[in-house]
């Protein structure tokens, strides 16, 4: 075969892979937005039957072989080519490094632990979940040897979600973070609590919280021709191709605020999926490079843009006649000062900007303990507290607000936490660069016009793909490697401006 | 291997299958109901992929290996076990018989006759799609020749969609039935046309519309907590396991019937598919044996029990609720009335009971003709022109409201439309029983009981699956081959007493 027949090959079956794979996405999508009960069973052993039938021909040593021999003959390749066969041996080699007996007994646990979880945080019962846990973390353990690493077997873990990224590298950008926000929140704290305005205690329709998150999804760019919104339980965004990605969010009568960031958000995530390059379409190029690159997009949205004054200029005239006239008398300074409330909690996926991070230090600096065999699982909970007040000053009153909240280690998933809090830092970095390239960004804004930074974003993230690694994406776009500064340079100027404090 | 090894062996392979097309159907449901309009080029590779995964993995020579052996010790086999590889054998058979290149090249001119067929009727343009349908009807006489036959190659196609059922049967039922259907609305005819009501003529609400229906589907017995009602351009029916049945209606604003008896029909097929017997899961036992049998359903709830007095006794009140103040003064007589009108049409689908058969019978003598080589392409208009004039009086006014009204032969459809007229007769031929099995049944029907009709149906319809064939399962419920007359009888005396006119 020749090259490029070989090429063909590759990508006829990885082609047949995506197929699959897009099509478990719509079994899950439906599953969780409009499957009626009693399907959940059939919906399991489908799922189940793709997963399996996608793996066998994505690990089927032929794809090995075509592999090999497009490696030998890289240097014919063209440079898209070559990192095409490079992202999909990062892919086989995962897929095939762990046996499948292994892979068999680690699914049983994870769903037992699971199952063990949901008792065990509706009990908050620490005790019902540790022997579960304690496997986990020897499978976790394991999964890294088969997986092979340089230095911590974290990293093997963490490589499956952020790739090329280490321990180490990850430590020594959380451990300053944590402190410098940790001292933030101390100063916001001395300035006494914020009140809730009394035009947020009461209730919000629900169709017209929804109108106004599609209108904001339109505006930021959303193709509502490749995509559609729903609502499950918890908000997620899928795609079955770039010219297909849905998202979906909830709606709180008694927050006004919750569907709507929760829509940015995903909208984020969305316009990187709906972004990819046309040409990669159907390949492993049409992906994202990792989940902290993927969230940098979602929370530079939700965030930077969502919670922005000029954001709360353009949208507040909008905003005040979908809610009339439960919001009369409001400012756009009210709505900007509501949805930048800082108030240290216990609960991660409550956290503001600027707690958010030291929740996430804290899972980090957990599990690489667990994993690097430094902390048992019998003291997770008197570590987690400890660090809960450290960090955040608070006293946990029980493990179900406290370590059991969740569902990640349940699921086998250690080495995920990290890239929320990257994705933050991913934000600023690339925020910084952003308002550099485009002086008049926040004049736009202003004036509810996103196309110049969807543009921005356009060419020089999601068009990427899996071209790029995340740090050298950064590292590319910004001429720095990712660091922690401009985050905490961004918090300062906002907060230190809401709270009038220096931070 | 032992017997029952190999038994388990053949349903894990079809069991695997099962979930597959059931993932298909899934992503076609999915596409009908609420793809956004870019995401088609992906999906329909997503569905091309997973369709030929699941055609290799059926056809491949281990399950005729299987087959083959599970043949040859019948005898140690469960009478359910010997009927599972019956039914196995005979997709098999018709899945192998056809040589691939032959499928993919019918595949391609299927999509080319449609694309013609669609620009053809929008033209009303016949000569555009002629020498597609020469091209179908060439291949389909080729199918034939593969799939084997004893007298016309056109039981061969007949037996995809009605099991063992032949063009002589057919023919030897429906020539009497045109007769005689033929006669009757010349009857009706002649006592000059049903005005339209005036209450008729004015815009019915969709959410009232949506919710009545919603209300008789829930009444007759259809589970909502396994299946859900959405919105589609054309109804219709689909499962991804019996517990997960889901159908579709829509909506015309200028019509309060439509969208009921749209959802009737349909609540129809889905009780059927939900009420397979619960062991027969995920085998092709929990499969509808033909679609006639299908189509008896689906009629039998939409004509003979949403179609009828008690029916309109017991749903008065709630339709004109739903609908006031537009039908105040309304009959239950009225409304029975509105819906029975029989108006000889050019329109298949819009055809009344009357005069339904008609054109069914019509399409099946020409498609008939044209397999058996009796009749030319060519001469389709002027064949179909004369039937109409013959069975239903009309004059033709151009082929778009003729002979290009209907999608099937384009996608290469040929021994489809019998099992239409079929259902009819099978339907009222069960009827019958039904009425001697359950002398309660107006009683119950008056009263919005539909409980003791949908347990006999599940006990000698749906619980059967492919244990019978179509005309054994008639035989076996009511003593009688397949016949007509129990449909005529049922014509005459609705219809002689609703236009108080001997038929």
């Amino acid at each position: 075969m020749t090259t490029s027949e070989l090429l063909e090959k590759l990508k006829a079956t990885t082609g047949e892979v995506i197929d699959l794979r897009a099509a478990v996405s719509v079994l899950h999508w439906d599953q969780e937005v409009f499957m009626p009960p009693k399907g959940g069973p059939a919906r399991g052993r489908q799922l189940a039957t793709l997963s399996a039938i996608a793996h066998r021909m994505f690990t089927a040593e032929e794809t090995g072989e075509l592999l090999n021999r497009l490696e030998e003959r890289a240097d014919e390749l063209r440079n898209d080519d070559r990192i095409l066969v490079r992202e999909t041996r990062h892919d086989y080699d995962k897929a095939t490094k762990v046996p499948a007996d292994f892979v068999e007994r680690f699914t049983q646990e994870q769903s037992k632990a699971y199952e063990a979880w949901t008792r065990a945080r509706r009990d908050s019962d620490f005790a019902a979940f540790q022997p579960h846990l304690e496997t986990i973390v020897e499978l976790l353990r394991q999964k890294a040897e088969y997986l092979g690493y340089a230095e911590s077997p974290y990293d093997a873990l963490l490589d499956e979600y952020e790739r090329d990224m280490t321990a180490s590298q990850v430590r020594s950008v959380f451990t300053p973070l944590a402190a410098e926000q940790s001292e933030m929140i101390a100063r916001i704290g001395a300035t006494g609590p914020m009140p809730t305005p009394a035009w947020l205690e009461q209730d919000f329709d629900e169709a017209a919280q929804l109108a106004f998150t599609e209108q904001v999804l339109r505006d930021m760019g959303y193709d509502f021709d490749a995509g559609r919104q729903d609502k499950s339980v918890h908000p997620f965004t899928i795609n079955f191709d770039m010219h297909d990605v849905r998202v979906t969010t909830r709606v709180d009568p008694r927050d006004p605020f919750s569907a709507l960031t929760g829509s940015i958000h995903e909208g984020g995530h969305a316009l990187y999926e709906q972004g990819f390059a046309a040409g990669d379409q159907r390949t492993v190029l049409a992906e994202a490079i990792s989940l902290g690159i993927h969230e940098s997009q979602s929370r530079m949205w939700e965030n930077m843009i969502g919670r922005s004054l000029p954001f709360w200029r353009h949208y507040h005239a909008a905003f005040l006649a979908a809610h009339a006239p439960r919001l009369d008398g409001c400012a756009p300074d009210d709505l900007y000062r509501a949805v930048n409330r800082v108030a240290p909690s216990l609960i991660r996926v409550e956290a503001d900007e600027c707690t958010y991070n030291l929740h996430v230090v804290l899972c980090f600096e957990i599990e690489t303990a667990l994993i690097e065999g430094t902390l048992k699982v019998a003291d997770v909970p008197e570590a987690w507290n400890a660090k809960m007040k450290q960090y955040l000053g608070l006293d946990v009153p029980d493990d179900a607000h406290g370590c059991l909240q969740d569902i990640h280690w349940s699921h086998g998933s250690m080495g995920y936490f990290p890239t929320y809090a990257l994705g933050n830092l991913y934000a600023a970095q690339l925020f910084e660069k952003i308002e550099a390239d485009l002086p008049a960004l926040w004049e736009d804004v202003a004036v509810g016009h996103f196309a110049p930074l969807l543009g921005w974003l356009r060419a020089n993230v999601h068009q990427i793909g899996r071209r790029m690694l995340p740090a050298q994406l950064i590292e590319h776009v910004t001429g720095r490697a990712p660091e922690a500064q401009p985050y905490l340079d961004y918090l300062r100027n906002k907060y230190g401006a809401l709270y009038g404090v220096p931070l």
